[in-house]
């Protein structure tokens, strides 16, 4: 953390690191020349790699939701039968794609905090082909950025191929993949989404897509309209080193120099670190009597949403830990003002959460509650230990 | 230019001036924050007074050509009746959009290296009106980026309103302005696009679009589907000073610099550096005796095309000049091979122009051509200063 800098724990964009400030810093070169070939062989192997996949990598100059409009419009129909899992505000957003597009979508709309069932789903792929509607396509969020809950998108995805076979899973990944978990062809997953400015600790401008085979056969038949996010386009231009449209050259640096550093810290590590931070987080805000909006047993370890104190306002609460450098995520959608967010992905370590819990135990008690100063932090080192104990425990201790 | 590295002369991405790159290289912030809604609106009011508008500005996380996505989507429903006017590959792309959604597109296909006539754009709307098709709006390239060829947008513009009152006027200005001097309110322009990347000297990434009461009384009517690009949505966030999908940033950041340096020059002196370094490099490659591709009335002051040296092919010509540390453009579209480009747009001045021109006379000489050393700069400098003597009176010469 820089003293002269406010704490930005907001879930996106995240800090960048030194090295990658450098790299995307650099001067511009020619994008339809051999170095740019380069720079999108390095940044699309890389992230095959981390997303965990044999499938095609295409990188969109955009925002994350450009990203969910790439996976809607290259592979659906108008009138195509679509269940759209919904568990927030990023879920309902990705089935209002599809429906803006004219796709027939079914709304599973889970109550906010808690996380998809299986079972639910299946159901809900029941009912549409008994119904003579069966999905061509599932949307999923992996990790719900509105409400700190993260689907076991493992299971659903078995769900899904079990009920119905043939149904393209189309999963927004973007503020998860890459701090934690995720296993895109192991789970049978057709088309993942991510986004530069999350785990990555890139700055925003670059949405990142998988696409297997099964995508690539549906986008085929697919006849939403797409220039822009045309993937097949891009796919061509990737045979050149290139892509169809002028890309965000410097994003694209900054992101061969977080895959530099992502691999040389290595996920099994980066996945611990997270899971880290997220515990201390939750047990940092629980131990300050802030209750946790999210299901504790789908709890994100990218985000962590908490109600508002009783009887404090965001605006007031927001301003008093600004005045403190802590820069932490109101409420979306129907929780503005219900919930505040406090994002810990990315370039972020233990550390960094013990010195934002300490501001909130400041700004709480300033505010008039009763907080044993230190509390938080300790219940958070006490969390912190028990999940690296855990974790290093996962990935095999030696001998 | 910094002789360690190459001369990057395609017409973008530019050059980037050091405050740019440093500014571009800032730690994130909030999105949703204070911070970032001043420098949206510095972004704005700034682009507002480089495009000559009133009207309201719209800042897309794309390339260029995502915003003339948004031009179309945002403006025309499907069977709506539209004239392209394409006088090369950046016109057609633009055409080929509106076709994609659904437009009833008629092309004006102009001979490439050519401008579009006024009088051949009114023969064109009063054909479509005299079919029952009256145009519901043109698309116009300002520069087009292909052939090096600058449309006199002002009295097509005039021939239109007067030919098709009821017409929307959607611009690609996206190589051309911020460069040369260009009037959107004064020559009546609905829609107009322009491109970081380009005169801007700040990295791709953002795609910024103005609009004027015309172009927001169309928004409401027209029905293209639209989410990412849906720039209602851009207008509604800006009123709290936010973009609704997560901005570029860093990009963001460059852009303020720019602005800044910009505004510093002054827009007349900009045009006046531009006219200069357009007029140096068609000297220069003329009295090398590469035969220019644009009509000499209507050559861009962006971007020269030149055909190919007679006997040499694209990879031979560009290998060369890139071990000589000059990187520029070749052909697209059926131009490939045929002809190559130089870019001096953005961060560009005469001594880029001449360093460029002494390694054509060096690679040509090496390839067997017979050219007399240090004629292109010769003729480059009178160039120049028959230029910039004009550009000086043209802005008032004191007292």
């Amino acid at each position: 953390m820089n003293p002269f800098e406010p704490q930005l724990r907001v879930p996106g964009p995240t800090y960048l690191p030194d090295s990658i400030r450098e790299a995307g810093s650099r001067q511009m070169i020619n994008h339809r020349g051999p170095e740019f070939a380069r720079l999108l062989e390095r940044c699309t192997s890389g992230l095959r790699a981390a997303f965990r996949t044999s499938g095609e990598i295409v990188i969109l100059t955009a925002s994350g939701t450009g990203g969910l409009e790439a996976a809607v419009v290259n592979h659906l129909s108008p009138g195509d039968p679509v269940l759209a899992v919904s568990i927030g505000a990023f879920g309902d957003r990705f089935a209002r794609i599809a429906e803006t597009y004219g796709a027939d979508v079914t709304r599973l709309s889970v109550e906010w905090g808690r996380a998809a069932e299986p079972e639910a789903v299946g159901e809900a792929l029941r009912a549409m082909a008994g119904d003579g509607r069966p999905a061509r396509a599932v949307m999923l969020t992996h990790n719900e950025t509105s409400t700190g809950v993260t689907n076991p998108v493992a299971s659903i995805a078995a769900t899904i191929r079990e009920e119905a076979p043939e149904a393209l899973i189309l999963v927004d990944g973007i503020s998860g993949l890459g701090a934690v978990p995720f296993e895109t062809d192991a789970w049978g997953l057709d088309v993942v989404v991510t986004g530069s400015q999350k785990s990555w600790m890139v700055p925003p401008g670059l949405a990142m897509l998988s696409l297997n085979e099964r995508a690539l056969a549906a986008a085929g038949r697919a006849t939403m309209p797409r220039v822009y996010f045309d993937l097949a386009a891009h796919r061509t231009s990737a045979e050149k080193g290139q892509t169809p449209w002028t890309p965000a050259v410097s994003v694209f640096f900054a992101l061969e120099a977080a895959l530099d550093l992502m691999e040389a810290e290595g996920y099994p590590a980066i996945f611990a670190r997270h899971a880290v931070c997220g515990a201390a987080a939750r047990a940092g805000l629980g131990a300050l009597g802030c209750e946790l909006f999210a299901d504790p047993a789908h709890a994100s370890d990218t985000v962590t949403a908490a109600h508002m104190p009783a009887g404090l306002d965001w605006k007031t609460f927001n301003a008093a830990l600004r005045q403190h450098g802590l820069v932490v995520a109101g409420g979306q959608g129907h929780l503005a003002g219900q919930v505040f967010r406090v994002g810990h992905l990315g370039w972020v370590g233990l550390s960094d959460i013990l010195g934002a819990l300490e501001v909130f135990e400041r700004v709480l008690a300033d505010l008039g509650r009763s907080v044993e100063r230190g509390s938080a932090l300790a219940a958070a080192a006490r969390a912190a230990n028990g999940t690296q104990a855990r974790a290093t425990n996962a990935v095999g201790a030696p001998g």
